[in-house]
């Protein structure tokens, strides 16, 4: 089984091209792996709460977080989770973390174990942009990611487990300041990235 | 008729989103006028002859150009087209005009004719990135749509004349370092600008 | 003489690095040429009112305009100005134009005569960012720089005429999220512009 | 004492800002710190081997590497360092490591120990663009501030490491494409993080 998780709409943004795009594979078989689209609270509480439960419940091949990054130009695939919460404004949930530890006895970062440049290469070959990120940011969705890293690691489960960050949606910048890509070239690309990883695993 | 123009292929991009646009809508009907696509060489010396006799042999009811501006983020329709060329590589005939005057005895600029805040409108409506941009550059797409605001003024043809610049397409930016739009989204946000001059020309 | 205008504050932003730089250049002389510094209102109404009397009273050799142009990155001199005013809001006298002539009986633009090429040339030499802009915008600097080519050219004064866009200040953003200038640089750069200028009339 | 590291240039620029800045503050004091700065090689290897002797050479109170980020805005001062290396081009020994650990046996990542909230607070009372980044890289820079972290962290020594990236100078980036900061306000604002560091110690 292939676990997707897509955030719920947060701040000004009324759709959450995460959300948009998990909801629309939901069901899918990538080589025979089902994918389950979960939705995520925006919320750090509650991310750290269930992310431990949806890895252990389903037990999947591949957990893979989407999340929106508002002014990035293509699919960003993230390379590395830090251990930190920090946020400039309150969660879903009004709760606001300023430098704190996402879990306070784990390590100060994981690495994510997903062929991250495999799948970039592969998506280029296809003809859509994505690029290597060395930051998920310090809130919802590099707690998530650093949550299922740390959940994997310390349950000794054989999963991978990533992170991609999604543009905005055409519809979310109709000014045209910030850049944008269709969902229809997301999910293309979501897709090819499942199958990559999932042959990786063979 | 409608006579839509696209540039060929220029520089070190190999396909041209003006030109695959304008190539996919030849043919098609808005509001019974036919479309007629043109494909367009990237030399200002054709330009400046091409242009009047396009007009001239099709009386267009709508001139609009099509070209591309690596790095915007949507769709911007021109507000003005100036008298001069000034060019940092040479055109595709290896000519490099350097401040020099399209028309030596015509006025300094022109305002496009179209509606540009109804399309821009119209098209933010439809949930389609676009904004108005007040420079068609210096290079060949801004000597166009002055050469075509140029003639229909002299020659007192009753025809809109404007133009469009498109931004990259996803496939010719894999790296993610430049905004793209996708092709189908670019196809419905011309189609709907040419809807939108139409009804304004009743 | 040399009249500099610099605008008063507009919007959001309490000081104008235009009339910071103004204020602190007035009464020096650049070859000879006293430079006299007149702050200007952001108001479209007394801009058309001001820049003729301003330019009869002084009959100055070089009349620059200076302005604020938020998100640019080095020093930028216009080419051209454009027979419109189109403002996203109120001026500081509470008057938005939307798509109106400045001078209805007027051309539709004026290029700068200002050597502005060789003005770059020679700021780049010296190190000083700057590159030619083929959009003043439609708002007050656009307006000041069109109503003095205007001028200029119906009383038949021989000056010279331009407009200078500045980029932000230090002070004045920062969380670092747009490019900024320091004013020394700033001021650098225009008493060499000017010297480049009045060489250029020798 | 006072170790700043400023790199040496390094691909197409010519001079490194980073040590243009601290050359010119090397001996001086802060709070009765004396600065001692060294000239760091853009080697991988160098860097791993000189950065620990330095440490443990001159046993400093801090330990501040400074360097380039072309693109940058303002001055960013990192959070974190990865035990990654990941070069898209060789560096100045002719080395290109691709997803190589830093050191084979150290964890994930560090963070930085230093005051980095009261330094960004501070430098932006004083008007100085600053912000907190989330990534140094994969380069030599990152290198250098892990390695320093580690080093501090392995053997016991009670001092703060941090890093702090540099914009362009503007006389690197004459055509106004790249934002860019004086080195007079470069100065001000690491002198300011070294004193608030200092201060932070007591």
């Amino acid at each position: 089984m292939i676990v997707i998780t897509g955030f719920e709409p947060f701040g000004k943004y009324k759709i959450n091209p995460a959300w948009e795009l998990a909801s629309r594979i939901d069901g899918l078989q990538i080589q025979k792996h089902q994918i389950r689209a979960i939705k995520m609270p925006v919320s750090f509480k509650k991310i750290i709460k269930m992310v431990p439960e949806i890895i252990l419940k389903y037990k999947p091949t591949i957990f893979l977080g989407l999340g929106l990054a508002a002014g990035r130009i293509g699919l960003t695939i993230e390379r590395v989770a830090i251990n930190i919460m920090d946020s400039r404004e309150p969660d879903n949930d009004g709760y606001q973390p300023i430098d704190e530890a996402i879990i306070s006895d784990a390590p100060a970062a994981y690495f994510s174990n997903m062929p991250i440049k495999k799948i970039v290469k592969k998506l280029r070959l296809e003809g859509i942009p994505i690029a290597v990120s060395n930051s998920a940011g310090t809130h919802a969705c590099n707690t998530l990611m650093f949550v299922a890293l740390h959940t994997i690691k310390k349950k000794g489960i054989d999963a991978y487990a990533g992170f991609i960050h999604l543009p905005l949606l055409p519809e979310q910048d109709i000014k045209a300041k910030t850049p944008t890509m269709s969902l229809d070239i997301m999910i293309k690309g979501i897709k090819q990235a499942l199958d990559v990883a999932i042959k990786d695993r063979l």
